[in-house]
């Protein structure tokens, strides 16, 4: 067991502390936007041998906390390691996205293997274990942050077999056959538990749930296949492991943000580029701390308007516990010198 | 001039009243869901051929009236007509989407004709005069919805030169190039206007404005690109026309879809699929109506799941006024007999 590091700024912020200036890191921080992450990517071969090979995939999540040195580092993985490690297909065609086999009736469903899965997904724990080493050698102050994606957001893509659509043949599912899609939530959230536990064991030492799809959701389905699994896999972390805080990311969930916040036990509720910085602030309860939400265009931009919304977003949080962060992932084109300029930014605050 | 038929079931609610069973109509009823309309398609040629056909397009407009019934019938276009009309290329490949040459400097936007768009946008008006001549003669009761698209979301298009994507470019814009921005949504506002307007003058009893992109605005610019042009739009078409109705719709807007209906002076909002009609219903003023939003999806799938879901959005707009709709565009393959069924439920409510 890899003790438990308070003092760390984004630790005392998922604790309830109003740290000031408020603790940063960015979306997808490790990745196309840093001629390092190319590097290193090239050497490695593909986006799933990158993903699977624990000493460069621990070398790309290290990368901008050397460069930035950022207060959390977040995993370099993929949301559908899960699937994949349940034995469903899964390739990355360059500039496409995932595609899976897509998995739409139980014989399918019933041809997961979970068992094996733990096994599959050894080389990420080893990510975990040689990231947090390294953190704990240079960077002590950094906190290693492990995710996995909702249970509703994964089931998007596994029944979709893809992502950048809307997902009609997942949100159909969902209304003709209740009881298949019962059943693959149901399994995805039983083997992301085991998983995040994973992770923690390995060192992480905060985990993030992604719900990317969650705005897809009409508010009904929001509330039993967003907010629900949430909560349980909330309680269940903390069965296992009190002392580890844990970030819901329901993307666009609009106003529900708020119900997220106040009945899934989460530590910190990430606001996407659309929500209003200051409607969260009035309407998500005090000691759950909000992460985000900068559009990732204005740091592609940089300048004065960088800093006006950088500043925006700085008043509408001070005074509570709130983590700096994008609302979106980082752009490819992002320079690094932007990057830079907004933590200075941010840490003159 | 036309006169205005205030005993219509839409326009008593869009004027404030809690009619009930509630109105309905159906985004995109008219289309590719109804053999009748790929039927009147082939006949046409393209799309762009079949919104410039005046007596076709009045067919495929009149054309789910005739089959449902429904309480509006809404103009056959599309919200790319504007550029169109100020001489923006624009072409429709089929399963593809528009695509236009991209507008991205001052000297492209000069390029543009908005004094020759009227002339050119003639062919819609004389849809709309056909459609309110066959409702008329033989659907009293029907209202006609003219429509156009709102500055931000149009200027996605025009900048970014397709859809189905993030808008990257349109984002950057707004960040990047602020003047230029400012002068396109200028611009498009003007001539929003008064493409409006031309509609109103040729029969259309209420207008109704889509900010389908409005969600991809951070709040600051949401306030400024969504809320203000919908606001000044709204002053100018009640300058001209008082007794006409408007109703908007910013496609996820989260908690600010409050702020748009308190500030903009519309007589509805329409409420996207992520929308809780709960939420919504505390939070817009009660003399605003509210229009949406059932999942698109579960009328696709049918059967006691839409019937449920129906009833929950009856329940929560019982004794306000509330136009029935979906959330989003019907599904091409929405078999008919759901919409039926829809509709017999509602009514029967």
């Amino acid at each position: 067991m890899i003790e438990h590091a308070p003092g760390k700024p984004l630790l005392r912020t998922l604790a309830g502390e109003a740290v000031w200036p408020p603790p940063l890191w960015l979306m997808r921080q490790a990745g196309r936007h840093l001629p390092e992450y190319r590097a290193t990517r090239a050497e490695a071969g593909s986006f799933m041998d990158l993903c699977l090979n624990p000493r460069l995939a621990a070398e790309v999540t290290l990368q901008p906390v050397r460069r930035y040195g950022t207060d959390a580092a977040i995993l370099f993985s993929d949301i559908l390691i899960v699937p994949w490690a349940m034995g469903q297909g899964l390739t990355f065609a360059e500039g496409e996205g995932p595609r899976l086999p897509p998995i739409r009736d139980a014989a399918a469903l019933d041809a997961l293997d979970p068992e094996g899965a733990t096994a599959r997904a050894a080389p990420i724990m080893e990510t975990v274990r040689l990231t947090r080493a390294g953190l704990d050698a240079h960077h002590p102050a950094t906190a290693l942050i492990g995710f996995a994606g909702a249970p509703w957001t994964v089931g998007c893509y596994m029944i979709e077999g893809r992502g950048g659509g809307e997902f009609h043949a997942a949100r159909r599912a969902l209304h003709a056959d209740p009881g298949f899609f019962a059943a693959l939530m149901e399994k995805l959230e039983a083997a992301t538990l085991a998983y995040l536990l994973a992770q923690a064991a390995a060192g992480a030492e905060a985990l993030m749930l992604f719900d990317s799809w969650a705005g897809q959701l009409p508010p009904r389905a929001f509330r039993r296949w967003a907010i629900e699994p949430a909560r349980r896999l909330r309680e269940a972390v903390r069965a296992a492991r009190p002392d580890l805080p844990m970030i819901g990311f329901p993307r666009l969930a609009g106003p529900m943000l708020a119900e997220y916040a106040a009945e899934t036990g989460m530590q910190a509720v990430a606001m996407d580029t659309a929500m209003d910085p200051a409607w969260a602030a009035r309407h998500v309860p005090p000691h759950v701390a909000l992460q985000g939400n900068l559009d990732p265009e204005a740091l592609v931009a940089g300048g004065p308007g960088l800093m006006a919304e950088a500043d925006a977003l700085l008043g509408a949080m001070r005074g509570r516990p709130f983590v700096f962060n994008l609302g979106h992932g980082v752009e490819q084109v992002t320079p690094p010198e932007h990057v830079q300029a907004l933590i200075a930014r941010v840490r003159g605050g």
